[in-house]
């Protein structure tokens, strides 16, 4: 390999510093009407009537639209790629604009005017008349026998329930001298906080409606609004420019189907569609809250007999991503330590609540705070060392996922446990802080996981790729998958140049999507595009060589199977002498006055496998009690992704993922009015997101693996890093003070409690 | 077929009457800085310096760049294919800005501003000193023994002069019994006035220049751009939105090299650089000036036995397309009438005029004058028929071409000379109005062409074309071929539809040309497009057809070649029935689980043919000799353009060139300051373009053959309606006063002098 594996800035890192980066707020037309949206006050509930009269007074209103406008189609919103079987296709549940109010926040009333003044005055001035019922904002009260249903579809309020059985659990657990460890375990609802907010603008071209959005999935979005609006996939056009993050929120459609709606109400005029930071808080995405109730039966060699949990996912008021998150989190129970017999049963159950969809790890980082949690709990009650404990038992080479069919390809999770573990000199520490006494403590605590890659075979991986030859012996790019501010860009030039023999200047990516050109893929999620668009990469990029190299052989009366690309020049295999360069050959294929040929290629990979990457956190932790403070000493994330595609990218996302681990583990969470199911703290002042100056140093280490199933031996690393996080923390404040919170964040409200009712004040 | 052939709007006719489409200026960035030229007040000079410290001072002013800043890199502008031998390469004559000056109006500095005024005001506040040299303006002084050079490498100012002979034309005049003819005909040089000024923006993004520009051939431009600036394709793009026409004048890199490097200027900042009507008349390009000394050799029974040709083509300034329009002039004097022995000879020449382009049917418009005016002189003097005189002489089916081996694949011209006899009369009025007296007097005229249909063999024809299958079974198609207002989307869409089987509304064809991912194609002149870019429509129709057809064979489990289809069904061959919907089958090719295929087809269509084209003219018109006006009465073009594609668009295509060929024969001429060699009437009210008033009805006729080489039996239409008016209507001025004019255009200053020495006023 001569570029994977190196250590290269960001291919947009110049654009994107010097302020050149276009984003969709950079494209919106000045001419540009302006939309705003009429949120509901209230989280359940039915819209008898609008009184618009003073509303449409407001000079510069174009229109007004309400709930009782829209076309009457239920559609999804889930960025999953569609499936043609009924039964796997997701919830269509909600409408462009809602009459049965489900949420404080939903969409009821959309206003467009001349300019952003007049659009938020009419919406100000609209009067709604409700049929208010009671909020229900918990699983508790949703799933309560006679509790109101929120959809009618489910009268239950159960979006799904499904559950498994690996060996006989029941039989497991009468096996004799058996310890059973149980425990409950929560996580709660957060916010994805990108920093753009949720933002589109919408017009009409050539007979079609174009969204210029900010998405992570750009050709999900179009089958999105052409099912929303009931007109043709042709008939839609997205374009995706470069976004300000995304964390799974903008895998969803948000504001691109009411902004399609809203443009054909203008004749095709330019709409924008620009929420707020406090509606892409309250009225998008959020992370599933989830309940886990764990019990454990282990043997005294420190061996699991059997395992159980129930999982219980709040959806909120709509559908989105639905149950595929809870079904990951018990998934991943069962994938993470798979011996002995294990029992999942799972809930995903409609609320009063903003609805929850995708966020970065997709229920992992639910799932991965109670099993390493309750892990520390065996490992403290038992006796066991924690490390040994779960090297025991966890995941190792071959295993076949018996539900599933996920094979695990390669493993480097026992020297990432050991680089941490030397790293942080954690085995020692962890004796040495066992004890403690006085008002300042210290503790370490870990976590591991692992992490598929991609989504198959619960869902379709598909991806395509096409690359163009410039005259001038460079190549085009062009990408169905999505630069979301990930290094996506980068990896995949790195990956074209590997395969093609060129130099990385040599690559020219297309970062921004549009639909009606752009090669599909369903997009950027799931850890997925190093390894299934990164294959499309690798397959593009050999067809494209072999047409070089074929029109290389016409030129020099050589077979084409004998040559191949060295730094852009064109060299016998196993030989470096430059033949031919690679720009003398594109030129001629242009320029031939007998056989031009426009030299492209465009190539699908149907992705039929999937892979486990690993990794763990090790954290070193200060506790001031009477002040119930948790400060960071030190932390480091050790990975298993395989071959690194690009060192310094990918510390990028482990740093960055730690970061949004700490704000998981210890601060974050939304807080809503317990009576009317308002979010409270909808915005990044009341929000407690970590900062800058509240990140310790970050350390990131790798363990490479070479996954055979991986385009370049690599595999999932984006989302990962967020996972072992939270876990390390909560184990570390037990190892400090022998404390166990079973919930995050850990807050100082939360130790307080915690604190008190062990005595520590005392 | 079942779309070809049929009468349908534009698909782009909504968009352009509704004002939805868009043009370079509607794309403009509002924080788009503003350049302004400066452009010599000298046609013949060297720049010695500047003195900017007024212009600098202007508030606004960002940068001045002069002929002193720019890269030292000659660089040619035709819009040409590139060729890979240096002898067939077009000649780099011209820098960004010129030091040494070469006609009023040259591009010496340029300024660049935060708006319009600021850049003006600055433009006008630039002190220039020249050392100025006496302007050389006609061919005549150019070519006289002594003149100053004005380019050092053309020391006798010729830039080409070429000559063939086909047959021993001293052997063929020696016949006995022959008639001499001999006459000189002279064309004027016009303007192209397009709606549309030059225009272009260009800024930087991902590290690549952008230029977004009004122009036909937007993946030339981006090779000229290159060279221009010296680096690689690659790091140049170029977008073309819709057009407000080009008529060949945006067959050239017109503002976008200088706009290129401006912006490099500014670090990507982006730039306007629109000229105003009058910077495009005097700046951009011309219609080439030509004069021909014409001598026939005619048997008594009305054949050819020798004629003989010499052509001074007035270059202006600079190379551009250079000699390639008088050597298609004397080619086509050669090709028309194909008997007897044949002599060309024809000199390019340099001078102080504005520079010379291609504009539409390049060089045939000229010597089709000349020629069709010859002939009326021949069967005048020497008695013969006008229209048996030419069906006699002119081209027959199968004829090779024994210097370019262009052949005949198809002719109908027999035809279209009897059509437009049978509308006009022509025959009958001939012989009435031969002999009229007094003020007001009738007469009729007709002249017919032949024309090539691209520009094989003389240089590369190639053409590339995308198609994406959506998943709702309709297709996207992307063209390198290029909408110039001429209706190619149209017939492309037609084309796509027919040989795909699918309705017209499942056609999305992409008008917006991008070379960041455009197919390539060498862009809209020649008449090329439905000829060449169309079997490339075709061929990659056909493509996509059978990968469709390959995949519903596997959801059918029946053979694909045994499929076919029709109105977007899916049918056995030879059956009606539809088996599955193209829709179904492009839905289960996206989201099939197990083999997804996101079907695509891209071909090149490198052309090795070329064919004629043929038509007529037939006018009739009314002459006030006393006010020395001629008013048309009626008016006809009869068209062989092999299959027509579609009836409504060629008969706008018709039309217009009607109009053009009015202004050409009538009125239109750009006029010089002989003295200073500045042209006097460089906006549309002094330039007597034809306007709806001055237009009469317009009569378009078609003969269709079925060309055997042309994709859907088309040949080249796109030119040719302007080629035969001019003649035609000299011819009846002919007919109804018996004066001849042998130079247009034919306005009242020209008919009085002509009156007058005539004695048509005694």
């Amino acid at each position: 390999m001569q570029i994977i594996g190196t250590s290269l800035n960001r291919v947009d890192a110049k654009e994107k510093v010097t302020g050149q980066a276009k984003y969709t707020g950079d494209l919106v037309s000045p001419h540009a009407l302006v939309a705003k949206v009429l949120h509901s006050t209230i989280a359940n509930g039915m819209v008898k009537s609008f009184d618009l009269e003073e509303a449409w007074k407001v000079p510069g209103v174009i229109d007004i639209v309400t709930c009782f406008d829209v076309p009457d189609i239920d559609f999804p919103t889930a960025g999953h790629p569609w499936s043609t079987e009924k039964k796997h296709q997701d919830i269509a549940d909600r409408k462009l604009l809602n009459t049965r109010v489900r949420f404080y926040g939903d969409d009821v009333a959309a206003v467009i005017a001349e300019n952003e003044i007049a659009a938020s005055q009419a919406i100000r001035k609209i009067k709604v008349t409700y049929d208010e019922y009671m909020p229900i904002l918990s699983v508790e009260s949703a799933m309560k026998p006679g509790a109101m249903a929120i959809h009618e579809e489910r009268p239950d309020n159960v979006v799904v329930h499904s559950n498994y059985e690996v060996g006989n659990f029941e039989e497991a657990i009468e096996e004799p001298d058996l310890i059973k460890i149980e425990g409950d375990y929560q996580t709660p609802i957060v916010s994805h906080c990108h920093i753009e907010n949720a933002f589109s603008f919408a017009y009409m071209e050539a007979g079609k409606i174009v969204v210029v959005s900010s998405t992570q999935i750009p050709h999900i979005v179009r089958r999105i609004c052409s099912q929303a609006l009931g007109i043709g996939y042709g008939d839609i056009r997205i374009i995706k420019p470069y976004i300000g993050g995304g964390f799974g929120n903008k895998q969803d459609a948000l504001t691109e189907p009411l902004n399609a709606f809203l443009t054909t109400r203008v004749g095709g005029r330019p709409v924008k569609l620009e929420y707020t930071r406090e509606e892409t808080f309250a009225c998008t995405r959020t992370r599933h809250a989830m309940q886990f109730h764990i019990v454990s039966y282990v043997r005294k060699d420190g061996t699991f007999a059997a395992r159980s949990i129930d999982a219980y996912s709040n959806q909120g008021a709509y559908a989105s991503h639905a149950h595929a998150l809870v079904a990951n989190a018990v998934n991943g129970f069962r994938m993470m330590y798979p011996v002995g017999a294990i029992k999942g049963n799972a809930y995903t159950v409609y609320t009063n609540m903003p609805t929850a969809g995708a966020m970065r790890a997709y229920g992992i980082p639910q799932i991965a705070f109670a099993l390493e949690a309750h892990v520390d709990d065996i490992v403290n009650k038992a006796g066991f060392d924690p490390l040994e404990f779960r090297k025991k038992n966890m995941m190792q080479l071959g295993w076949v996922d018996p539900i599933t069919t996920i094979t695990c390809h390669s493993t480097g999770l026992s020297e990432c446990i050991e680089k941490g573990d030397a790293y942080l000199n954690y085995t020692k520490k962890r004796k040495k802080y066992a004890k403690q006494s006085g008002p300042i403590r210290k503790g370490v605590g870990m976590g591991i996981f692992c992490y598929k890659t991609g989504v198959y075979p619960i869902s379709l991986e598909t991806s395509a790729c096409r690359m163009l030859l410039n005259q001038d012996g460079s190549a085009q790019l062009q990408m169905g998958a999505t630069e979301i501010g990930q290094g996506a860009d980068t990896v995949f030039s790195m990956m074209a140049a590997e395969t093609l023999g060129f130099t990385m200047d040599k690559i020219h990516i297309l970062s921004k999507q549009d639909t009606d050109v752009t090669p599909y893929d369903t997009g950027a999620y799931a850890s997925r595009q190093t390894y299934v668009s990164g294959m499309a990469v690798k397959k593009t990029a050999e067809s494209l060589k072999k047409k070089i190299l074929e029109f290389a052989g016409t030129m020099l009366d050589k077979d084409a199977w004998d040559l191949e690309i060295q730094d852009n020049q064109v060299v016998h295999k196993n030989q470096d002498k430059p033949l031919i360069s690679v720009a003398q050959v594109a030129e001629e294929a242009c320029y031939s006055l007998t056989h031009s040929n426009h030299i492209a290629a465009e190539e699908t990979h149907h992705c039929s496998d999937n892979t486990y990457s690993f990794g763990t956190c090790f954290v070193e932790i200060e506790v001031d009690i009477p002040m119930c403070q948790i400060k960071v000493l030190d932390i480091v994330n050790v990975h298993d992704s395989g071959r690194i595609i690009n060192k310094q990218t990918a510390e990028g996302q482990v740093h960055g993922g730690m970061s949004m681990g700490l704000g998981y583990g210890l601060t974050e969470f939304l807080k809503f009015d317990p009576k009317t199911g308002r979010m409270l703290n909808d915005n990044l002042l009341d929000y407690k997101l970590m900062t800058a100056l509240d990140t310790p140093e970050l350390h990131a280490e790798f363990v490479e693996t070479v996954d055979p199933t991986g385009p370049y031996g690599n595999k999932s690393l984006g989302e990962p890093p967020i996972i072992p996080v939270a876990p390390a923390l909560r184990n570390a404040l037990l190892n400090a003070t022998g404390v166990a919170i079973d919930s995050i964040p850990l807050n100082p409200e939360k130790l307080f409690f915690a604190f008190e009712k062990a005595g520590l004040f005392n």
